[in-house]
């Protein structure tokens, strides 16, 4: 698999990245959105679990290494300038680390611009990561 | 709608940016992923129309100027730390300026990591374009 190339365009605290947006096998609901770099993607394809590149910690994120909310990876597409996948997951609990199954839990109030909760909670925080 | 605060923490070429995903907003299919600034996420809002800002020619992109194929937007959501919005939209024409109606048109397969193509063409670029 080392052969695969897309466009790692996107550079980032000195990596070169392609934006991952997972999105729900099954509903088609976006879950979240991240960066890999190329072991990311290599090891996303070998194993068959989502793994992204952190940029806050500037390291490879097995997704759910903590929270045991993985991603099975069902099928990865690319966008036509391939600086962008596409993952079709299986999300186990669920994908945002706020308890929720999408992170896009909020809308934006087209006229106010304020922030709305238009989603439930799928688990608490606390229970999976433990008190802050 | 000045106050529209988000987490423009992207920074590419000099400008500070958050991820942008357009999704239909019936089909749930994803149409494509680019950036935004804060003036294209403000008119975006403020017009209901996508606009983008284009990392590669500098400058806000409204997306369908010379295509006609813009992207009506229904509902922005936001994610949980605000470094990304999810457009879905009613997409005129097609997404991808290679004449697909999504950008992601091409899978990664998982044995070989090879391209192959998953989608087809709703219109061809050089009716939209002209000749290159």
């Amino acid at each position: 698999m080392d052969k695969l190339d897309l466009n790692f365009r996107h550079e980032i605290g000195g990596q070169n990245l392609i934006i991952a947006i997972a999105q729900d096998y099954e509903s088609s609901e976006v879950l979240m959105v991240a960066y890999m770099n190329k072991e990311a993607l290599i090891k996303t394809i070998d194993t068959g679990i989502a793994h992204y590149w952190s940029t806050s910690r500037k390291q490879l994120w097995p997704k759910g290494e903590s929270s045991g909310h993985t991603q099975e990876v069902h099928e990865v597409l690319t966008d036509c300038d391939e600086d962008a996948v596409l993952l079709k997951v299986k999300q186990n609990g669920g994908a945002c680390h706020e308890g929720y199954y999408s992170c896009f839990f909020r809308k934006i109030e087209m006229n106010t611009g304020k922030l709305k909760l238009v989603k439930e909670k799928v688990f608490e925080p606390e229970d999976i990561y433990g008190e802050k």
